[in-house]
């Protein structure tokens, strides 16, 4: 294996899970993850801010001023990614981590990923919480073929067309859909879905993943519409349906 | 919210990862699993003798003697699970896992949620190793629209059809695509899948998620076809492509 062999002098790119919420980092990450963060000096991260505050919560005893953290958000450039991995042709490993989860899954970092794949940088990916993941095991879903759409689009019409898309798909296709939105917009998205969805389909709601407030609840659509919704305002949200 | 306050008194049912290989559980494991394993007596597990060992790995002190573990597997009847949760409803927890990963995903154990679901037993799905993510975040593909669609048709036909469908919806829908294979077939599925793709599409192996023999790479078909394929046979593998 060639490529193996190449990339044994260069440092090695781990992409990091943090957590969704406030709780103590050892309840939804493995050690491997505060060994690794203890080890690297270099990261990419979405937020300097979060990520300084995530590294001092699972290794208060580092110093800060070791680390050298990199900006990897949906405004940068493509261009500023050979800068981010530069410490690995150097032989120094380096970190990427999101703000909350698993990075590159609804959040950024396949661009690094990829340069990094095309320089013959190894790539390892550790293990934390990944919300779609969780919200699709706690749905009892269809967990055999699924997949992960993003946001809706904001026009109504499109939106409409769309929800009407994923639902035929998931019927002939026999394939969960999940979604995801931005919190603020969680009782609208819902509304929305309440309203397009068929009467028998099975939508999950799933909510505050890892957390204390957590809520995870598989009805059909005429159940959910009869029932009182729990509060999602502001609220990381799921929503998978089948 | 009325479903909560009537679970109350209802156990819960714990959705528990387990390791993808033999490594030490808690470098893949966050500590949760091991404090809930030791908490919990009743288990719905995919095969009895692969979950008494990683029970008494991750919890060495424990007696098995204490355990009931329900078997839940693909020739599980669906009549048999209300058997399963019994424990729930006297206000016991049980834990769902399967041989490796999460319970659920690729895997047996949501027509046990779904059930408690309807029950209103409440579900918490725990951290643990996906395949499925780790593949995708280490594959530096689209994270942000993607869908796992299981195996591919035995039928080379089929297969065939199946192949060139998802790769019209990765280029049209910019959804990533990814498929697993039983080990012993990988070589060949690898073989069919760099046979129908388009030579610019991009393809991910991974293989041997979170073990020291890990490999994960992307590249181009026609790169792939020009490279030294590594080798995968009997070895569990993800591939994804775009």
């Amino acid at each position: 294996m060639e490529e193996i062999h190449e990339s044994t002098e260069l440092g090695k790119l781990y992409l990091i899970p943090s957590r969704l919420g406030e709780q103590p980092p050892l309840e939804v990450l493995p050690l491997s993850i505060r060994k690794k963060i203890n080890d690297i000096n270099y990261f990419i991260v979405e937020n300097e801010k979060v990520s300084r505050g995530f590294i001092k919560k699972i290794t208060p005893t580092r110093s800060q001023g070791d680390l050298e953290l990199f900006t990897l958000n949906k405004f940068s450039q493509e261009i500023e990614i050979p800068e981010m991995l530069a410490p690995c042709l150097k032989g120094f490993d380096v970190g990427l981590m999101s703000d909350a989860g698993c990075p590159g899954i609804a959040d950024p970092g396949a661009k690094a990923v990829m340069a990094a794949h095309q320089q013959n940088i190894q790539v390892i990916p550790l293990v934390g919480p990944s919300s779609i993941i969780l919200a699709l095991m706690g749905s009892g879903l269809n967990g055999q073929n699924f997949a992960f759409n993003g946001y809706l689009p904001i026009d109504k019409n499109e939106c409409k067309i769309k929800i009407k898309k994923l639902e035929k798909r998931a019927k002939i296709e026999n394939q969960s859909q999940i979604i995801i939105e931005t919190p603020y917009r969680n009782e609208s998205v819902l509304k929305t879905l309440l309203k397009h969805l068929h009467p028998e389909t099975l939508l999950t709601i799933a909510c505050d993943i890892t957390l204390d407030t957590e809520y995870i609840k598989t009805r059909s659509v005429i159940e959910w519409k009869n029932k009182k919704i729990p509060d999602l305002h502001k609220k990381p949200c799921v929503f998978a349906f089948h």
